[in-house]
């Protein structure tokens, strides 16, 4: 089993990265010092799968679990299925010490997130991420949300969970899709960080692609290191935190202008990446050969890297992006790379550039 | 100007009490390096008289305000009001310096700060109460939140405002009855810290009755000050912040179970209070004297001291009472008087004593 810390003060935690880890959850929380009671939330095709023995692994350490399950897919993460979660908090009785388990990906996790937030103020929280793309990101480093109708994670809280448990069995069941969504975040630990892993995502692409355990083991917990070493130095995004944003203010504004769920966040982040990479062309002077490779493994992963706009999508994407939490005075910030492992973020870049990056 | 600190490191910040603040607030704020864009969130009692005034001073000293204005009462606190809130931040965009007024009583104040704290996972907000028990109590420490069907203040966050600004001017509109409610919390800090303060109010009650502005600045200061020397030592009510909660476990369940509204917030403390007194003498031989001078007290300041409860009432009372934040392991404790200015926190209670003291 891999460990990998998060260094948050008194808000610290683990993230536990192995096979078969589903089945020892209850041991795991009976170190934690929690309350008996405990809902796992979860949605509907996760829960089919795996509720079950989440639930008996719980109620064999003792721990006396409610499942509540919503609807599958990014509608649910609003605030009238965040209510619904709460009342039904409070129908179970959960207290102060009581716990909420998080089994999912990505939309479970930031919704379950920020119940567990906002609950009696917060309560305590466990993240069993099953996606590629929540354990590798949204699992670690607090950031919980929900949308609202004007655009994605506008509202929320940084939040910790107690800990994450990576199962890379979940990953199996996985649609080769989403899989292939999750490696859009892969890929950026590497360009924001660490020109190492990128090499090795270049070289280990293939064997990815397969879901190789060993090789998903080994790079899933070195992507949660970059993710807790960037989270550790800056909790609540008020510097350094903003690069592991590479790629999301124009990928959050592709899934919001084209409407939740045409695009998956990988998809539109892997679009929103090589924006990026050509823009940090033009105004840091990143090596073309940088962009090219950055390219082309977007392209051999199976990731679009190119959106198709009418002047209405269009004029959609950039109203977006303007209502983006990365805008501050009124002036759009993109984190750039000036080689592949070394972004700066905070780079003001002109409307009309961005304009014509897109094509 | 009296002028109350709250320390809490990073967090730390002012409450200024005064006459003619209202007229002052723009000027604060620029002090506080705040963006340009700001929401007023009040609701439609108080927008009507003090809008105005508040949108002028913020205007004035270049700020951008917008208004958004909840109806009145606490039927407001609750999550389809935070969403619409949410809605006008996010079509007036507001951005991360942006920042939040509330302007209002408590339930604007938990409100506005659940608001502040969740929208785009927080953003700054200044406290202007305009009611006493908004003054003395919600509008300092940091809980902020909203309801659930199931019970009071039962989703919310720990989240402090920049500044607290009390202007003694906005008391003078005040309801009688809730005015009066207001010092249902001031009594309370005598008897939950502080003899001396309890004599002061025994001795200047027909002054404080009349709402003699100088009484008042004293006797507002003093308990902000004794509720910030509290929340310094224990932000997230750990332990000693329980102590502000003396009398409050009955009196939510009172204000809960007979539906919000019929009984004004200080009016239900003011039963659990005495009632919380009662069960001291049997807990922990709080003499007779002492719970005299407490019954006394409420009753002249013009508080209920008792509730009539048929059998339907009382089983919903319980059952609210069981589901307060409070309850830990299923177990009721109290906050218990050893003597006027001395009390000890999470002492269990056994139902059925609770029961006779209620009568």
């Amino acid at each position: 089993m891999r460990n990998v810390s998060v260094s948050l003060g008194s808000r610290s935690y683990h993230i536990k990265v192995a096979a078969g880890l589903l089945a020892r959850l209850g041991a795991e929380c009976a170190q934690l010092k929690l309350g008996q009671r405990c809902a796992v939330i979860t949605d509907s095709n996760v829960g089919k799968i795996f509720a079950a023995a989440v639930l008996k692994s719980l109620s064999a350490s003792g721990f006396e679990p409610v499942l509540i399950t919503v609807p599958a897919g990014e509608k649910s993460k609003c605030l009238t299925i965040v209510e619904k979660c709460f009342d039904e908090l409070a129908a179970h009785r959960l207290e102060r010490k009581s716990f909420i388990v998080a089994l999912g990906g990505g939309v479970v996790g930031d919704l379950a997130g920020f119940v567990a937030a906002s609950y009696l103020r917060g309560i305590p929280f466990v993240q069993v991420p099953t996606t590629l793309l929540a354990q590798v990101d949204s699992s670690v480093g607090g950031k919980t949300g929900v949308n609202l109708r004007a655009g994605k994670n506008l509202v929320g809280a940084f939040y910790q969970p107690q800990l994450v448990l990576c199962d890379l069995d979940t990953l199996k069941t996985l649609p080769q899709r989403e899989y292939i969504s999750g490696l859009a975040e892969v890929i950026k630990y590497g360009i924001i960080y660490d020109a190492v892993l990128f090499a090795q995502l270049e070289r280990n692409l293939p064997k990815l692609l397969v879901r190789d355990e060993k090789t998903l083991s080994q790079i899933i917990a070195r992507c949660c290191e970059i993710k807790a070493e960037v989270v550790g130095q800056d909790e609540t995004e008020s510097g350094l935190r903003a690069i592991l944003n590479f790629g999301h203010t124009l990928g959050h504004a592709i899934e919001n202008s084209s409407g939740y769920g045409k695009f998956l966040h990988g998809e539109a982040i892997s679009i929103g990446q090589v924006a990026a990479a050509k823009l940090s062309q033009k105004i840091l002077g990143l090596p073309s050969g940088d962009v090219e490779r950055i390219e082309k493994l977007f392209i051999c992963t199976g990731l679009p890297v190119k959106i198709k706009l009418n002047p209405t999508a269009r004029k959609k994407l950039f109203a977006a992006m303007l209502l983006d939490k990365k805008v501050s005075g009124g002036e759009v910030k993109f984190v750039l790379a000036k080689k592949i492992g070394k972004v700066v973020w905070g780079q003001k870049v002109p409307l009309p550039l961005i304009e014509i990056t897109l094509g």
